[in-house]
């Protein structure tokens, strides 16, 4: 039996898992697929209720090449049915199709600083909130 | 008596109102000062606990003559004993030290996505996760 700080890690990994494997069905099975589902990617404006979200995701896949989280000092927090995860995503990615895995564009990294929320659902957490916000390494390193 | 969703809107409100007085007294009111206050300033790392985000807001304090915020497009989720609060904070800015208001630098506007954490405290609400993101309005508007 995995502790709740544990199954939300696992549910936190699962959604970047989903992301790497750019997957939208695997995606959708780590959110609550709710109105209060909200995102914000990086540099974007608030996104909120599910479709648009999924829509957002699937963009995002449609328009990477190659994406790979490195996760770095992950927090959680479990306050009774809801679970606050902050972490560092190091990024190293490439734009171009997903759908030409032979020619993706060139890699390029950057650095987020990502807040994830997880409610309760049963014996699983449910994502409603992620949350990335780009850490100017330039000036703040 | 407030609805705890009117009541959580007050604190989220008196965090912004604390930001624009620049009063560090005011501002640690509103936190939940322990080890898990966690903020992210935009295009700065994550910080984490409470000694360290009050030193960052205070610096932030003493290197800006002037702000206000109009806020928009508030969205409260209360789950149980938490709450999380999305907001786009629409920002007028001046550098300068806050020490000398009658000569802020030039006025300059930013467009953050917010997403802000609180936990109940009897009866009160308190921040345990302030995190803004910086929209890229030339690209998405």
């Amino acid at each position: 039996m995995l502790s709740d700080e544990d199954a939300v890690l696992e549910a936190n990994a699962e959604f970047y898992a989903a992301f790497e494997s750019g997957d939208i069905d695997r995606m959708a099975d780590v959110w609550e697929r709710s109105d209060r589902a909200t995102v914000v990617h990086p540099g974007w404006p608030r996104i909120q209720g599910w479709a648009k979200v999924a829509g957002s995701i699937d963009a995002i896949f449609r328009g990477t090449g190659y994406i790979q989280f490195f996760l770095t000092d992950a927090h959680v927090e479990v306050i009774g049915a809801t679970a606050v995860v902050t972490v560092d995503e190091n990024i190293l990615q490439a734009s171009g199709a997903a759908n030409a895995p032979e020619n993706p564009g060139p890699l390029s990294e950057a650095k987020v600083a990502a807040v994830n929320v997880f409610v309760r659902d049963g014996d699983e957490w449910r994502m409603i909130l992620h949350q990335g916000s780009p850490v100017n390494t330039e000036l703040r390193d």
